[in-house]
């Protein structure tokens, strides 16, 4: 093959086979929200969108490299939402307040209505995929960057090493993004949440 | 049978029944540490003491009687652990930052190790046990019983209404005393627990 044709083949591969990896990524979608992602196997979801589990592996290495797509774009949508909740012209603390509401409320979303995703959820959570890796960086560059605005705002004290009080943050806001946690709650995570960033909240005053 | 000699018999039972339970609860810990919780059966605990199981099911109607006892045990120590520390003679915010730590530090001897009580810890947790409940109560007691004490001398500020500050401290020590959360956690517990404690003492201060 030419080098011409070689890039002809990689460009007019390129769409097709984008296409291709989102047709796998609904079909797991789907198969996880219905049969569960333990009960799911590469074959269902071959048979599901009429190809071989061969063809399949040429996209994704295994069911788990299928999973974790599946995850990184739910992931990708919360930390998109986190993103503008943050980006917002409310003051830094109200932004803060409302970080803490979404993630419990997505959480929920997550543990409550999506019942069959939550095994992928805890399975992603307990061994640490990447894509949860990535998540939780993301979501420690959002808290680091409320805080930064608020110091600057002097609405946040500014002694603290900011770095520990980001990681302080994070960790808190884990009680309610962690599928276990939220599954084992009695009470409202909404209430709780509210009560632990203001917590939080009074801890930052200046 | 006499009334006095009704009376006999009870009390002459009660060390008896008492060294029995204690028996059962013996063999009950080392199997649970040594097999899991899981994989121990009424009968395994029988032979073991050599009884038989029908002779157990008199003082526990199941397995899960035996370990909830095992359990209530367990958190006794460790209530008992933490409400020394709230007793001690430091300062409030001292004794509040060294619940954390102790708290982590039983964590971890749970999950690292006694790997095979973990599976225990982790079912006690889940379907949330009545020994997990009282527990949670007397930790919200020792937390309440801190902070009335540090708003009483003055180092913590006294507006915000105690039963809210105290729940939100609750839920962030749950942070580290949940199996699951800290067989998750990639960093130190009690590094972290150091980094919540102080974000929440710089809360508390007046």
């Amino acid at each position: 093959m030419t080098k011409i044709s070689q890039l002809e083949t990689v460009i007019s591969r390129g769409p097709v086979e984008h296409q291709r990896r989102a047709q796998i990524m609904d079909a797991a979608n789907t198969h996880f929200r219905t049969y569960g992602y333990a009960k799911t196997t590469v074959a269902d979801l071959a048979k599901a969108i009429e190809l071989s589990s061969a063809y399949i592996y040429k996209f994704f290495d295994s069911k788990q490299a299928i999973g974790e797509a599946v995850v990184r774009q739910a992931l990708g949508e919360i930390a998109h939402e986190l993103r503008q909740v943050a980006g917002g012209p409310k003051p830094a603390a109200t932004r803060l307040g409302l970080i803490y509401q979404t993630v419990a409320r997505r959480g929920m979303e997550l543990c409550f209505n999506d019942r069959k995703i939550h095994d992928l959820a805890v399975t992603a959570c307990t061994e640490r995929w990447q894509p949860v890796r990535e998540y939780q960086a993301a979501l420690l560059a959002i808290i680091r960057g409320l805080l930064v605005e608020g110091r600057e705002s002097g609405e946040f004290e500014r002694k603290t090493p900011i770095a520990e009080v980001s990681l302080a943050i994070q960790q808190t806001l884990e009680l309610f993004s962690q599928p276990l946690f939220l599954q084992q709650a009695s009470d409202d995570p909404q209430e709780r949440a509210e009560r632990v960033a203001n917590l939080v909240l009074r801890s930052l005053a200046p």
